[in-house]
């Protein structure tokens, strides 16, 4: 079977298993405070070019969303969203569980853009009963999207200026931000991330960990007694080395791309090939994630030998399903899967 | 100055306050568990013509709403509304405060439809990955609208079927149910809500009381210590006489419908008197409050001599107003009005 | 029949009923954004001496608790509150509700002491793993206790420098404090709150009002926002004049203190009558609630003509019951009571 | 240097390693629905003689307290646990964010006695106001507790049967049960939480894996849309695998005894030696963790070649640590402490 369900379903990079098993019997003090985050944390502010970042490990993306949106936002405030981000949709009523609502903005491929933004804030500035509304207190938008799209840095820049403007953070998702980094074309690097977004995420998961996302605050806003409110929403490893290892492995000799450009690589092969034999896309993904139209005959040809995510059922006789490629795709599925097309 | 605001902007009707005045030295003992309550809820139920129902008294709506949505849902259950619902709009995130989420579904003229619903669950339930999506878990409707529009009874048939297919509660929003009610030609009364919602209210607040608003459960659905609920979320009121006998004398030789039926003429010769003279309705209300389309020469004209509400800016030149009847309403100050356009 | 049951049993002082009555047709805007509310406002900013105090009405006092602990504390914080307090025990878990911890603290007759305050405070910051534990974030007093207890000034003085110590705000609960500002011999005024407080109500619901608190910031500190936080939290009233004339006619020629000398001259007559026959007091109260250990015949005997509350078994042959006064109890009562012990 | 931290300071036990290793490219689905969780969860249904378990895993013992007692709890209701209780202390206010009191009873050497217990419930339901306090809604103990105590059978059979009797759930927190099930002369097993138990969890962080807790519920009984509720909460692992694998390696060939075992019978070395030396215990422990008395001397001399916890400061002369044996615990290391000693 050719496997291209999603990118979380192998265990760890190799290199990543191999950092936790040399250091297994290091004895650490617990909760983070240890040798090992310090190292990693270290690897990434090089990384990103930044001295003064705040870091700190979390172990999935859903909890870093709500951990860090319930503790930036004050009670009368909410997150504003794409329609289709994650925490719109995908995440079982997480941010509301912690007392905030998701205001949801129309989305383009996934895209929130300023524009949208811009008109929103300025309908809602302007009603004579917002005292009666939850407020807007921060933006949160995903890179990649939710469809695989990338922001442009115009187009970031143009978000963060326009949160700054009206005083709320710009939070980025990066649960595969591996991926967006390494894509072809894209203006986006850890720096713009630093210089545009206020805090945002380095997903682990999905890029070669076993679990863990970095959390990078950028201009030493990290809420005071951060950890207090990590524990409070138990999300506080005891053994946090097994993230600080894992994020060490990754930023060292530039895993962390290394394993972005081969996903993206096969990625692109794979995109080349649906079009070159007449699959339309669902929307042009530039990174791993690609978002193919079936018809039934297709879908049930390729499901013979190949697993591949369900997204959604256009109509009768089309569905859109997702190819996802990672760390641990081989060129020669790849190859095998384009046979099939 | 002729005003036209809104239908809070009095106190109580005069007979409200006469029964407050009588039975002011009278002693009861407190949180609702009095004679005086008791006495309001006979009355309710014999005018719902449910010797069965459950009764109690709440203070206004948006604590109405959010006591009655946080005690029904589980906890990973939503509330699915219409976008233009007041607990999607105007009441400052309280349902998300609770930790439920309000799923907001398409809406017209302020109303739900079942076709809109079903075909939203349909797609809810036919996704693979619906267990990570907040569950649909009540719906919510109001009744007259938040544009003063009313549902049929067979459109409230059709909502409560689909509700109980699903196994989901439907909460109906009277905060104006007395306009409703006194509406020319609607087939929807107090026996056709006990026989189609959950669990409603009949409000007080905006139909003549000072506060207060009557919550009916229609089939001993009541949630057990609902008192314990109501008092945790600070909406017990130590002196529940208060809200008791303002209903006794709403519910006392049909005064709650007199209040309907003055405040709907009023209304109604309002809107032929707009119509007559070719102002655009913004959208067709059968009930005490009337949106209206104004350029911006009327909106001046009027301006000088009554007050109404701002609702929306159509576009640079036209404004949506509301104008509110109620009991406290003179007719002499409509036909000043009318007299104005 | 004889009631002492509470203070909470007859509806509204006449007078206060009377501004209802008289202000029953004017106009106002809803929300507490009325002059009626303005009017209230600056006579309780007179009678505090501070032109600069910000103020608002809520209706009761779980309401004014949940609403002003859940603004004012941080996420990782908790409230310090005498274990007997209010909201430890009889408020059916309402701040826990909005998510923080109530560490309960031994009381002495319902009063915290510095003294124990601060032992806490240090073995917290001396914990090394505090980070793990929810902060201290405000102090909560009730004054009348519980107990109908009363603070001293320099006890007030004491907390309140300890609290500034500490950076927290220290909140008095003044559900009864119309009978603490009209004791004999107590030197705590409303300018000692003003000074001593960052934040404290007057409550209305038990002296006097329908319903209603007034709830004070003594130094501009109101959370932003602080409408919409009431909002979410289902307690503001669409029409704030109830609330607000209430407290007009409260603090109009002195009636709040005229009230509370009522029921405390009352209250010790009682006392001095409990005392003089031999009835053992169950804490020595100089306000209008007087706990009276009864054995079994006595506890039958008065039960017979008059009502008062059952508060504690202390053990099979005694009860420790409560009788309170208010502005509604005649002094015919307590003579009738007093010749019956 | 002599480690006597804790027992999550190093990284997992080699054989959990080695299975997480020996797998790491099988291609998975995610969300804990794999072959990996499932074959963890067969051999744990087989140690614990019931095939009806319903078993899932989560990442961490506060996490697991916050799922569990959320889910189980009814809005009004709260959990009553010991006042030493992890979740009373450490747990940085974890249950009350997610709106729930704990409620604190007195406890001896960290347990709660059924006496005690029960005593509190007839308090609570003989007082006449008890509508109006949070209601007992499931009891949480730990095993070992937070000293290192344990049950016996009969005190959790005692317990149960009260729980069963005022139909409260009964949850155990099993966070270093390995430790337990391994102590000289329990008669406390697997089965008998089973019988005793309405849910429990075996520890796995603080019993040789890197991560992960396995939660038990007894009797089919494990909440509708648990998964819903543990993604709600963020934390549902996206590689649930990584919980699954290490747990079939702990449940694999007796390793959780094993470990258990190892750090047990280090530990009992380290008190018999205590004990011969004249060092005071603080409490009796059967199990990893021993509690001494040092003097201001003693800790002095030791902290040169060894590092141990700070429990509490008895008075000036004289602290409480704590010594925690593990897997990782080397034979040699306890009999240099010893020689020290």
């Amino acid at each position: 079977m050719l496997y291209f369900t999603s990118d979380y379903t192998e265990g760890a990079h190799p290199k990543v298993l191999e950092k936790l098993c040399a250091e297994n019997l290091v004895s650490l003090p617990g909760y983070g405070e240890d040798a090992a985050c310090q190292a990693a944390k270290d690897k990434i502010r090089a990384a990103c070019g930044g001295e003064d970042l705040q870091i700190c490990f979390l172990t999935g993306g859903t909890q870093t969303n709500l951990v860090v949106i319930s503790s930036l936002l004050r009670r009368h405030e909410a997150v504003l969203a794409a329609r289709t981000g994650h925490i719109s949709v995908h995440e079982a009523g997480a941010i509301e569980y912690t007392g905030h609502k998701v205001i949801e903005l129309e989305a383009r491929d996934g895209k929130l853009s300023a524009a949208t933004l811009e008109a929103w804030l300025q309908r809602f500035y302007a009603d004579d009963s917002h005292e009666h509304m939850p407020f807007p207190g921060m933006v949160y938008i995903s890179h990649p999207t939710e469809y695989g799209t990338l922001y442009t840095r115009a187009e970031l820049q143009a978000l963060s200026a326009l949160c700054h403007r009206y005083e709320m953070p710009l939070y980025l998702d990066g649960a595969r931000l591996g991926y967006a980094l390494a894509a072809r074309d894209t203006d986006v690097d850890l720096e713009t991330l630093v210089a545009c977004c206020d805090v945002f995420y380095i997903g682990g998961t999905k890029v070669g960990a076993l679990c863990g996302e970095a959390l990078v605050f950028t201009h030493r806003n990290m809420p005071p007694h951060f950890v207090t409110l990590i524990k409070q929403q138990g999300a506080l490893l005891a053994k946090g080395r097994l993230l600080g290892m894992q994020f060490d492995a990754l930023f060292t000799d530039g895993l962390y791309w290394e394993i972005g450009r081969h996903a993206v690589e096969l990625a692109m092969e794979l995109k080349a090939a649906f079009l070159e034999k007449g699959y339309p896309l669902y929307v042009d993904s530039p990174t791993n994630q690609q978002f193919v139209i079936l018809n039934r005959e297709q879908k049930d040809r390729l499901s013979r030998e190949a697993v591949f995510s369900f997204w959604e059922q256009l109509d009768p006789e089309h569905t859109v399903v997702r190819f996802a490629t990672s760390w641990a795709t081989r060129p020669e599925d790849v190859q095998a899967l384009i046979a099939l097309l």
